[in-house]
């Protein structure tokens, strides 16, 4: 029989217990997750300020439509706006409020992309018009590229804008139901400016390719839309993501603006209608690829978030097997789940460490760009594409295994992470499908291929350096045993081999390529960069103390032999892992080598999500509240629910009842006639 | 310059077009989808009814909370029942209508849990009182059994029943937090009795583990929940899914039942509180495997739906490179799309045809378990344990890949797959968590391969049939080369070698397993098992026309060639597969073979989905349309949001005006500071 237990005091006991079995210093590896003392210090500021508004609180968000989910998210950008005057927050403390927040908002994209473009490209004129509005939000922005018809081939875009020099003026027009402007995120209803990407026309009629330009969308006295314009929101989204944006669409039918509301800092159109290039084309790049690198940071707390409700749930859950208690084991001690749960863990803290690097390597490649320098610009537009792919790819998956760990609670919305899913979803195809970045990726690395084939001494970017391995046959492929799996290094240089290997093979069948080599190999090449930054990021453990480092090396080297785990086909196909002739499975020494290194991070899971911080308001998951009292968190949400504030049946009068009367009419005739 | 064309006039032409291209007869494809004509001929009379009914109207579906899909569900339910008997259809007719109606409704489980009950274990005296109430629904009925705190191991099932006999009742009590039912399917507001799960604890405190009560929940005079029970729903699902079902909480306190209220028809407590032992416990086995069986069906129709809409949209959309007509590239012709949809299709094809033949073997095992034979019921218990992980797996993943082949358009709720994915994403943890179902299989597998080494003479069922392999050493294990992928009946031998080898692996290997090998192992044997399977619908369709048996033969073929290419891990690290002395990779040749096939099929691709056979009524997609008119069908649906019902943006007098006038204001008063 069953010992007589509170299930409810268990699961708090299960937490402390775990929380107790840990080794590691949370404070110290808090302080590596935010890059100092001080970070977390305005992080725990922030958040003091936030969690006391009424209007963050989290507990209707599940119950309400799209128009009240809308109109919070507005009342809250005001509070927040606000709260930033009333603090004195820098814009940097902003950024991290609006991140605590963890809100679906529909003014991201002012800060995103709209006011990037003035930055980067707007004329002094504008500037001086605009600059002030732009970044006190006197105006609210959006960035109008997609179309209807058209997403990936910008240069198929068909809204035109027509330049006028009798009044120097554009008219910016929609010729076609699928040239209107669509997915247009805080359009649909708050945007009162936008950034309209359009055809330039040059008056003898010539076809200048798409060009930016400033266009008012709403009056500012009363917010109505301004004539030759329609404006509307695209609707409801898959799994009811994003439901507080109001993603929009416009048309327009002639609409005339000035000549200076073309963002022309580098190309322009003259007074009477001639055309100067811009200097170089590739000062305007930038935009796009500082989104995709702040992705990779945002998978990683996006990731944080979703393991830290699957490890506390499954620390608490009991199913299954008795335990030397008899208790029904914790379902995190079973192989399947701690093997599902830990890899992510680990992708979560590569994800934010990698995140940092990149925006690092990215804001170097801004200032050398600034100075004229644009050595090594395709290659890491072709590696953020990568990363970009990698960590959305990685992220969307990983977040459905977490759910599907927490059994069929998992299912609730009271879990959290079916929420985080639906939001996070399209940046598998926003900022650039993933399958045509792929093809970037690959088209990248065949060029450094080949031009390495062609110069052999070419000094190699640190993201193509993994070609250095197939430059010198005389290099010879590593041989793969079970000490290959040990040491994070050999790793690293095996799918650095995988990546080059691959490439090479590619090169050599490229007239006949079969129909997944895109996906494989861009995997394939973005995966050996990021292996050697985690090789960085390994070396960089040194500056913490050594049983700190030791785990979270620990966990690094999970990502690593994960990473080659998903690779076995690749390795095997190219040569690198082979069935030897002792007849001995070649894959079994990596995977009881991963068995083994969860094992030993397994003490150590809590505390690990613990030190990302989230506070019970801002996870905002029944399953992973701090104390461990899920049931209990469960039931008291369930009485939130709109279908509980009554005892009665909606509907039952006009169908339930009917229906069962006729049913036990028709029983009772049926009855009396036998 | 890119062609003055008409986008809208242009899908509507490609559709036309590709439907030109297609060789196979619809209505021979459809005929065999459907098993006859006669079936189609029922489900033409169906449909024609149900698209007249307003009621049955799904423009305003995704705009509504969860009362209102729940008050509409009912409504349909009433008027479904209602032409149910107007029309005189069959209870087979119902079932068909309401799978081609496909809502989400309230009163599923009554069908498939509530009744079957009734039909195997209720005694005579109870089938007396209710059987006609339950078969025309004057009473509602669900199945209670899931807790907040127990959903897999049924033995730790908190609720008890307690027999006194001194009043000669059941007293059902829920002794804790953790013990309330939870999850329960219908039970929130609509059912008006329940079968409960409870442990039956005899009047001298013998707990003689789970048994089924019957329970009245609520009055059916007015519908009011009963004295000591406390009922509720539980709550939104992740994604939206499932929002017109009352999945439910019960709690009872204390509450008594009539002694005859126990489905005793095996199992009994007699008047002075005696347990009568079941005859054969495997007698009350057969509820949820015929769940499970059913499932394979609906997973082949779910995907049906998903991939019709993926490959119309792709068939209309035009993204990226230049045809011979300067028009964009249809999307369908890029092969890392085909490459991804046209396996999809087979499956689709594999699990309707697999459906069918595992309902029918599970009505032969039925007839067999009532005589008495309970050979291979283990076995079949397992393999319908696999083909469930299989096809709810397989499913969730590639509606998410057919939801990402629609580029950005994917993500609106229009689109069609992201309602379908949110709805079966449930089917991966109930009737059995697929991670512990792969269990039940290795450990069925496990046990076939031990006897069968103590008996090398024991006859193996269908399901084991390929451990047959490793039964003689001297049976040779297949080489592979390119004449493999060309030969179906090839590829099945090969995927039963990989099968028994990896059992043979395992039981070698069984004291140190790897964390992943229950999933692998699992996913290994019941690929075997469908392979074979697939074997025999090969053979079957000798029936048909040889043309339209050659292309459901490439789709076929197609299923095993990718299950193959799924394989390539186990492939090489079991032997099958070899990366050969003259360095060429070993799995090019299956890559291209895909490849050859899936261009083969692609001209019947639109073709082979039209076979479905879905109105645009039914298949509710504003991306798979019939017609091709996608754009149109997207405009006109973006019309119905309620955000754009007003011109007005909701909460812009308190929220967004005085935002936006602080931020003028302070713009003014820094510009003016200058």
């Amino acid at each position: 029989m069953a010992p007589n237990i509170d299930i409810n005091a268990q699961t708090a006991t299960d937490m402390k217990n775990s929380r107790a079995r840990a080794s590691i210093d949370l404070q110290t590896i808090r302080d590596y997750l935010f890059a100092g003392r001080s970070n977390w210090e305005t992080h725990v500021k922030l958040e003091n300020v936030l969690r006391k508004e009424s209007l963050f609180d989290k507990s209707n968000k599940e119950f309400i439509g799209r128009v009240e989910a809308y109109r919070r998210a507005l009342a809250i950008t005001r509070r927040l706006t606000e709260l930033q005057r009333l603090h004195g927050w820098t814009k940097e403390e902003t950024a991290q409020a609006t991140s605590i927040l963890s809100e679906v908002l529909p003014v991201t994209l002012h800060d995103l992309a709209f006011e990037p473009v003035f930055v980067g490209q707007g004329s002094p004129a504008l500037m001086a018009e605009y600059w002030g509005l732009v970044t006190h939000k006197g105006i609210q922005g959006c960035y109008l590229q997609t179309e209807l018809g058209h997403g990936t081939n910008v240069v198929r875009l068909e809204t035109t804008a027509r330049y006028l020099p009798e009044t120097q003026e554009f008219e910016i027009h929609s010729p076609s139901l699928t040239s209107t402007k669509w997915w247009i995120g805080g359009l649909g209803k708050t945007a009162t400016h936008g950034i309209v990407q359009a055809k330039l026309i040059l008056p003898g009629g010539t076809d200048m390719g798409p060009h930016l330009f400033l266009v008012q969308l709403r009056s500012l006295e009363d917010h109505s839309v301004l004539p030759g314009i329609t404006v509307g929101d695209i609707g409801p989204k898959a799994g009811g993501g994003m439901a507080a944006t109001d993603n929009g669409f416009a048309r327009f039918d002639h609409v005339k603006i000035p000549r200076k509301n073309m963002f022309s800092k580098f190309a322009e159109v003259t007074e009477d209608g001639r055309y100067i290039k811009p200097v170089n084309p590739k000062h305007s790049f930038g935009g796009m690829m500082y989104i995709r690198a702040t992705m990779v940071t945002s998978a990683g707390w996006t990731l944080a978030r979703g393991i830290t409700i699957a490890i506390r749930y499954t620390t608490v859950r009991r199913q299954g097997e008795l335990d030397a208690n008899g208790l029904e084991r914790q379902v995190i001690t079973y192989p399947s789940t701690y093997y599902r749960l830990l890899p992510i863990l680990s992708r979560a803290y590569v994800f934010i460490e990698l995140g940092r690097q990149t925006t690092k390597a990215f804001s170097s490649l801004k200032e050398r760009i600034g100075k004229g320098e644009f050595d090594y610009l395709a290659e890491i537009h072709a590696s953020l594409c990568g990363l970009k792919v990698l960590v959305s790819t990685a992220t969307v998956k990983d977040l459905e295994t977490a759910r599907r760990a927490l059994g069929g609670h998992g299912y609730s919305a009271f879990a959290g992470i079916g929420r985080l899913y639906a939001d996070y979803l399209p940046a598998v195809t926003y900022e650039g499908d993933n399958f045509v970045l792929d093809g970037q990726v690959v088209r990248a690395a065949l060029k450094s291929y080949k031009s390495l084939a062609s110069d052999p001494n070419r000094r190699l970017g640190s993201h193509s350096y993994y070609l250095r391995l197939q430059k010198d046959d005389a290099i010879k492929r590593p041989v793969v045993d079970a000490s290959t799996w040990k040491d994070p290094r050999a790793i690293i240089h095996l799918l650095e081999w995988r990546a080059a290997l691959a490439v090479k093979d590619f090169a050599r069948t490229v007239d006949e390529p079969d129909a997944g080599i895109n996906q494989r190999l861009a995997r394939a090449i973005t995966e050996a960069f990021v292996a050697t930054q985690v090789g960085e990021m390994i070396a960089g453990l040194s500056k913490l103390p050594q049983l700190e480092a030791g785990v979270i090396g620990d966990l690094y080297h999970l990502y690593l032999m994960t990473t080659a785990e998903e690779a076995f086909v690749d390795l095997f196909s190219l040569g690198l892992l082979r069935h030897g002739a002792d007849e001995v499975d070649p894959t079994r020494e990596l995977r009881l080598a991963i068995k083994a290194n969860c094992s030993q991070l397994l003490p150590n899971a809590v505390g690990l999500t613990d030190s990302f911080s989230f506070s019970d308001w801002a996870l905002d998951s029944a399953l992973g509240v701090f104390d461990g009292r899920v049931y209990e968190e469960l039931w008291r949400r369930v009485q939130l629910e709109p279908l509980n504030q009554t005892e009665g049946t909606p509907g039952y009068e006009e169908s339930l009842k009917p229906m069962l009367q006729q049913g036990r009419m028709i029983a009772s005739q049926a009855k009396s006639r036998l």
